[in-house]
């Protein structure tokens, strides 16, 4: 009977620490995307709106730590239980960044919005924040579902992100060849580019974790990107 | 009687979570020294080292997590303790992030030293890198010590570092406007130069969390990166 209430009473911790969570990613997908907007639409209210928003997606990250921190202490989950509550906390922590990234890129579109960058590399930011908001959007749902299939998908894309992500900045360094002027508004091109990769690299690392805590298993031991792709993608430029 | 042998091994335990990060901490500077001399005597064999050696770091990492992850499940610290134990998880992360920028820079020194940097944008570059490795080392000092004050001398010395940062950014940007073929090379110095800054916000970070963590008080409730600061060096170029 205690042992039935104790189990019950973390299976409530649990769906309120997933509800967190899920409310966490919901806020993160709006930020990424209304930065996307912001940078597309040269909007720098938008902007705005995401910097001051930042704050609600950390302080739900303190919650979610507050909320797993007393489950460890309380509770001493074993096994699958200890998987899912320590998955959570590093899943919190990823859309912080994530979230991080879409400030910086929200921050930037306002400096960018006073020059003149050139609009089809402007263009090929959006089709990369395009394809890291899709895959941000996949793997909350595989997180909320708990759909390990749907994660492996999201994992394999990274890929295409990277090379998208390489040929955009190869993009960026030929403008400011061609017209030293742009080099200004590139230099700012290229760190979102940057950030956005990186926010890719988060999304992928999201996708693993909801692997492991439903499996154990992580996708592959090892992440692809070893040391043989040292001097591609991974220290573009 | 009891709780006192439960204090004892908290204490222990204390004890060997401190020295894992200080382990941490001092690989951590030495792996950040390193790249800094890959990049200035264009040392590629040195460069390797430190790519290899990341996974050292990330190892220690893990144990930290271990370590606490356990601590807090079977001792529950309460107060004091927990606070020592949650900064405890912190400052190793952020020692894992600042040799992710020390890899990251070792991994662009490897491509820089095949190409032409200006050699003043390079001696740029290690004059940001040694404020920053001194400023690391300083903050494992003061948390070894439990030294507040010298963990605040490092917090205040975060400024000087932005200031050195933003110069250098400028710098760049010259470099590449006067001479169009300096582009590539200084795109990766610009990358470099946000890595080592980056790492400094790490550095000022565990500062903070070494006054935390003997105090219960951080250095200023706001960072002094505030909105204010929005359009200056945070979001240079």
């Amino acid at each position: 009977m205690a042992n039935d209430h104790i189990l019950k009473r973390f299976d409530e911790e649990l769906e309120r620490l997933n509800a967190t969570i899920n409310e966490m990613g919901g806020l993160t997908e709006a930020q990424f995307a209304k930065a996307l907007q912001a940078v597309r639409d040269r909007d720098t209210a938008i902007a705005e709106e995401v910097i001051a928003d930042d704050a609600r997606v950390d302080a739900l990250d303190v919650v979610v730590q507050e909320q797993t921190v007393k489950m460890l202490a309380l509770r001493q989950p074993m096994a699958v239980d200890l998987r899912v509550v320590l998955s959570s906390i590093k899943i919190a922590a990823a859309l912080e960044r994530i979230a991080d990234y879409a400030k910086n890129t929200a921050k930037r579109s306002i400096v960018l919005a006073q020059g003149s960058a050139p609009p089809s590399a402007v263009a090929g930011i959006d089709r990369l924040g395009r394809l890291v908001r899709a895959a941000l959007k996949d793997v909350l749902d595989a997180f909320a579902d708990d759909d390990v299939a749907k994660a492996r998908d999201v994992w394999d894309r990274d890929e295409e992100i990277d090379q998208v992500y390489t040929g955009l900045f190869r993009e960026l360094l030929t403008y400011m060849m061609e017209d030293p002027r742009t080099i200004t508004a590139c230099t700012h091109l290229l760190f979102m580019a940057k950030n956005i990769e990186r926010a890719g690299d988060h999304v992928t690392n999201i996708a693993e974790l909801v692997s492991f805590r439903n499996t154990g298993q992580n996708f592959a031991e090892a992440r692809r990107k070893g040391s043989g792709a040292l001097y591609t993608t991974d220290t573009a430029p």
